[in-house]
């Protein structure tokens, strides 16, 4: 349940895993307590594979450690219609007994097996659908890794993976029970890059006092209603009227979004945020503390190390490791 | 206070009025009731002016009109920072005596006087400015070419300007109360061209059904709360769940994004949305006219005249024409 291993598994590898993303392929060894052994990564995301394809991607991350003979899983976007083997998406609520049910295997040419997770879908009350494909492996593992916290209480526990397109989870008992995409990060990038906006942008930084600025208008902590659009154009109005430098603007928008992204989910929520788990260790994980900070909620931090923890739960309910 | 002239001014020209934006010049010789009697149009906006600069693109529209001494008004972009001459926004409220009594002569070499309408700024109650720049001219003349209507009440008269970005106003008694500027267009254009949403669509057209499926998601008449950002990815997910053809993506982000517009311009505006009042006559306003009257709004559309309007009920409470 805890994912916790016998003594005698802990430090010995019983399990190979992969976390097959878009631009990016990570390969785990891991022991029977989900602690990653030794790792490997490479750029051969399903976007970008060379020679070979994804069976070549895999025998150069990991052609050596297949001969060992233990169970390999997979998840990510390599189980989508532009990865190796398209799998359905699972409906909430799952989490790894569901997941490890539905396993999706794909037999390798020397006798191993690679089994896919499923992604997960949720068709909200509106009857529009949502999509997750890798990040559910992610909070299997990130619920276990952060342990029983103050937040698991009746409204359960809440994660966010921020990114391109930042996924807000839900979970009760460790299972996914709701989801929501925000495309805050690619909307920062396209604005950025080819919009208005970006053209008012001097340097490369994110301003600090910016992104502070930018957070408290987005998170619309005042008294004006509206919500994004409404509020995208002020980047350009504080800068024109000499109340945002140049220098500031970047920072800015970034703070807007993610202040937007916030009040957006919170509502979501049911209007609060007592804790947030944010999975990642990038410097955007970090940006995102000090909002959901600013904000009011408690925050604890889950690494790489979810992936792999994952990984263990599922396969450990799906019978391929004791 | 109508702007209608005496019988005397009818069909002869009293006014020259320039609407000098971003990307294009147009020029009216007008008569006493503000009916447009000869029009022009050039390429040549603040960003595109050929020899000469502005001198030369004014001489080339209308040298010919100048000549006969008639006082000549000048609004939009051209009185920006980028424009021939920065003249100061004004607050809000503010209508034609406001905008007449604020006039910004800049003399030309052959003795005719260029009279510059001043921008709005509007600053919120969370203390961030909002601007405007030509539009104000076409808000004063479209509400005197709407005459009275039903919602002339006491919320006032309740005007959309859609573009790259929308404008939405307010006004009371003719006077511009509250505006605030939805980057709608702009988002859209740059989520079509640079964004995964932009990499599902097939072709070029804005499929009617696709339309109607977003404004109704964007307008968020269901049960789900969240707004811009958490409705975005719908676009991709149902495209990828085979609940949206790839030729509908297209016009499906932009309903969505025009009924997230719409929704929290209602929420801005106290709500409800009993008549929309939409200048321009392109084939947007008349997406938007849709929209809104979906959404429960009656609309009227106002043309091209409401500029030439604006300009004679600017001018004339400046005193430059009887």
């Amino acid at each position: 349940m805890s994912g916790q291993g016998t003594a005698a598994q802990a430090g010995r590898a019983v399990l190979i895993g992969l976390d097959w993303g878009t631009s990016s392929l990570r390969a785990y060894r891991i022991d029977g307590d989900g602690r990653i052994l030794e790792r490997r990564a490479s750029g051969e995301g399903i976007l970008a594979t060379g020679e070979g394809g994804f069976a070549g991607a895999l025998a150069r991350i990991a052609g050596d450690w297949l001969g060992d003979g233990l169970p390999v899983i997979a998840s990510g976007m390599i189980g989508s219609r532009q990865g190796w083997r398209e799998v359905p998406y699972l409906p909430c609520p799952a989490g790894a007994l569901e997941l490890g049910s539905a396993l999706f295997p794909v037999p390798l040419p020397d006798g191993v097996e690679l089994m896919f997770t499923p992604g997960l879908v949720r068709v909200d009350a509106d009857g529009v659908p949502d999509v997750m494909r890798g990040e559910e492996t992610q909070v299997v593992g990130a619920v276990a890794e952060a342990g029983p916290g103050p937040a698991e209480g009746a409204a359960g526990r809440i994660l966010l993976l921020p990114g391109t397109h930042s996924k807000w989870v839900r979970t009760e008992n460790g299972r996914v029970v709701w989801f929501a995409t925000f495309m805050t990060g690619e909307l920062f990038a396209v604005l950025a890059r080819h919009s208005i906006l970006g053209r008012l942008m001097e340097g490369d930084g994110l301003d600090e006092a910016g992104f502070a600025q930018g957070l408290a208008h987005g998170g619309g902590v005042g008294t004006e209603p509206g919500g994004l659009l409404r509020r995208l154009f002020s980047a350009r109005t504080l800068a024109l009227l000499d109340r945002l430098p140049g220098t500031a603007v970047r920072g800015y928008l970034s703070g807007l979004l993610i202040g937007c992204e916030i009040a957006e989910a919170r509502a979501c929520l049911g209007g609060s945020l007592p804790e947030v788990t944010v999975i990642g260790g990038a410097e955007l994980a970090g940006r995102y503390r000090r909002a959901l900070e600013a904000a009011g909620a408690l925050t604890r931090e889950v690494g790489e190390a979810a992936t792999a923890r994952g990984h263990t739960l599922i396969a450990r309910r799906a019978g391929l490791i004791a």
